[in-house]
């Protein structure tokens, strides 16, 4: 967990400000929820891993008896830090949907909390950045979402991301196809989504440990896409770039069933097709036979932000039909796209902040307090930001600091200056070299 | 705690805006820290009873031997959530003072967390905002922080509101005066704070019944300020709103004196008469002899926002000189005032949100969506907000919702429409009666 010191918390809200102004631009609206929820509801199985990272908050007014009985930690917890900001969302519907939109695109902001070990670029404290369609079952709201992510990305100048898509169907209906029972499927799941460090021949050989059918392994070796997995022709790319036109091979129907064994879900062929025919001209789309993403609970279309000089993605999301029911007892459609901000924001190139009106006032000491407050006051109405210093003795590294500080001019008021702010004497502040 | 519907989210976040828009002007700087400060800083007895209403977090992989081993819940606990903003800007300035200005103006807009038995007006997570100066030990200090929160109580529109201030100084060297012993003064104070509530023959009876020296309390009753509580004589009004002059007796160190005993704090006078002088004319300052304010650790001019027609606070704050030595080692002088924001927020007026460039366009099932999201593009880069609606069955209803929340105008879009959003029909939306 960390401190935000001036700077880098000014330049966090203007790259969470853009952000939003683009989610916000896409028709989608922001809310928030209180960042603890019930110990039950963080812990009802659709948290995935994340849930065994959850901060446990202990219940108040605690008997020492209650200390003793306690069978286990959670015992003496009711409620718990948010790991997501998706559990919370789906609560908040369940919650709230008769005051909803029978549409409802949600924009969350803020943070979410989980006791990692810490390391270098995990943080027990970070924001999330996550826009969701509650209540739309086509793929219109995946097309919104991916448009919606990648004008984001381009606002925040994040030049060579890819958009990776692939769908949960067609890597159930692709198992299923290879002859793996239903049962092993969240497992070679598991294994299949380290294909990127371990290549295919480790991922053959897990599970070949692991005891998975034999004659399955091997119709997954001859998959084309897994075949050719290395080659790197294993990801049909639907355009380069952000301005790229699309590439060679279009996303279709017929090419990704190319790529993939004989049987595997139509519709989700379809989908995907029709998410790359909406979205592929303007967002770089890469079609991914094997991205599986982590969590349990997706039901469609999946993607994740590929950056080609991260080794993690930069956010991703998906559709998960199933999720919003297990809090509101009837289903409900919903897809979400979430972007990590703490990975975004180190490759955020802003443009300096001018702080043209920034404004510093150096004062002797003799000065009446009313003069100052008066000067203050004018140039405050006039637009600028305005910071009183009492002149120290080195004023060299005092206005310095200020130029560091983004002040861009000083006055110096005495006690002969009065109280109108037209008669200062403003000289310009520049940052040493 | 409570979610925010979209709304109501972006009300909060409008006059958030204001807030941190009138303090940046002022010259204060924003940070943030980390929600969960070390259970050690929570309870180093500088919190007052909040401390008792921390949230704890539990430790992580407790086993069920330290569960039995546990002496108390606070031993399973290693962090907590904050319960003010206060703590952990002693905790941050200590951590990072190196980085900071010698004169640090910190804005700080954050939630905080307390386990209050819910009720109405009371929030287990609610916003404050905070702003401090550290390391300046005059009452330039206090002159700035009434500024610039006079200044946000004028352009939140919030009138009638008068800023109460006293000195914990005079407090103190008055009980002295009086005769009431040092070991007594934190008693004597909590019962004169209830002298709103009491009055004055309630607080003489509390401080009798408590057994304080029954020479003290007979001199308590005739300190004029004392006696003539109740007659609305207590206060000297410096001014009557934000835009009156300064009424009848201007605050003065003698006009202040005339209401205490003697032997009063010197400085302490000589400091609220600065203030006065400063702010008097511009901010609605009020002098009020019976100020305490529940914290324990001001050391010197305390301030709190009243309301005529509420019976609580909107905020308030004072010097606390103390503090920040007992995170850093040495003394840095700090003082500080933060408002109340839940308390606020139900009493600003805003101007009703234009909307003018939110756009809805109402499209037909069999529109390709490619076209749609190149009719969106080209309004978003226009300046436009747009949402893409399918069109409903009941098309009336969603036009009405579309307009309550914020939309000003729609299109139709058919298969037919093309991909040109300079050909679009614009309609405009208005919210029925």
């Amino acid at each position: 967990m960390r401190d935000f010191l001036p700077a880098d918390k000014a330049r966090r809200e203007r790259v969470l400000g853009l952000i939003r102004g683009v989610y916000r631009a896409h028709g989608f609206d922001e809310i928030e929820t209180p960042v603890m929820e019930d110990a039950s509801r963080l812990h009802a199985g659709l948290g995935g891993d994340n849930e065994k990272l959850a901060f446990a908050v202990m219940k108040r007014a605690l008997t020492t008896d209650a200390l003793r009985e306690a069978q286990s930690p959670l015992d003496l917890a009711d409620l718990g830090l948010r790991f997501d900001l998706t559990v919370p969302l789906a609560r908040f519907y369940a919650s709230n949907r008769a005051q909803l939109p029978s549409v409802f695109r949600a924009i969350q902001i803020a943070p979410v909390w989980r006791a990692e070990r810490p390391q270098k670029g995990r943080f027990r404290q970070f924001v999330q950045c996550d826009i969701d369609i509650i209540g739309e079952p086509g793929v219109i709201a995946e097309i919104e979402l991916i448009s919606a992510t990648s004008s984001a990305l381009a606002v925040l100048g994040i030049p060579g991301c890819t958009i990776r898509i692939n769908d949960r169907r067609l890597l159930t209906s692709m198992l299923t196809a290879l002859g793996f029972a239903a049962e092993a499927h969240a497992e070679v799941l598991i294994t299949l989504d380290k294909l990127d460090k371990i290549g295919t021949a480790g991922v053959l050989d897990e599970l070949r440990e692991r005891g998975h059918a034999a004659d399955a392994i091997e119709a997954l070796s001859a998959v084309p896409a897994f075949a050719a997995f290395g080659a790197e022709a294993a990801s049909a790319t639907v355009s380069e770039g952000h301005h790229a036109p699309a590439a060679g091979g279009a996303l279709t129907a017929d090419s990704i069933a190319a790529l993939l064994p004989a049987g595997v879900d139509e519709q989700a062929l379809a989908d995907l097709a029709a998410i790359a025919e909406a979205v592929g001209g303007t967002a770089p789309l890469v079609f991914d036979p094997f991205l599986v993403r982590g969590m349990g609970y997706y039901t469609g279309p999946i993607f994740e932000v590929a950056h080609p000089e991260l080794g993690y993605s930069l956010g991703g999301g998906g559709r998960y039909d199933g999720m919003i029911g297990r809090f509101l007892g009837t289903d409900v459609p919903a897809t979400g796209f979430s972007l990590g901000f703490e990975r975004l924001i180190d490759l955020v190139e802003l443009p300096a902040d001018e702080g043209e009106g920034d404004a510093a006032l150096v004062y002797d000491r003799d000065v009446a307090p009313a003069n100052l407050l008066a000067l203050q006051r004018q140039l405050v109405a006039e637009g600028a930001r305005v910071r009183l210093v009492k002149r120290p003795k080195n004023l060299k590294s005092a206005l310095d600091q200020l130029a560091v500080d983004g002040f861009a001019r000083f006055a110096t008021v005495s006690a002969a200056s009065g109280a109108d702010a037209s008669a200062l004497d403003w000289r310009p502040l520049e940052r040493s070299a």
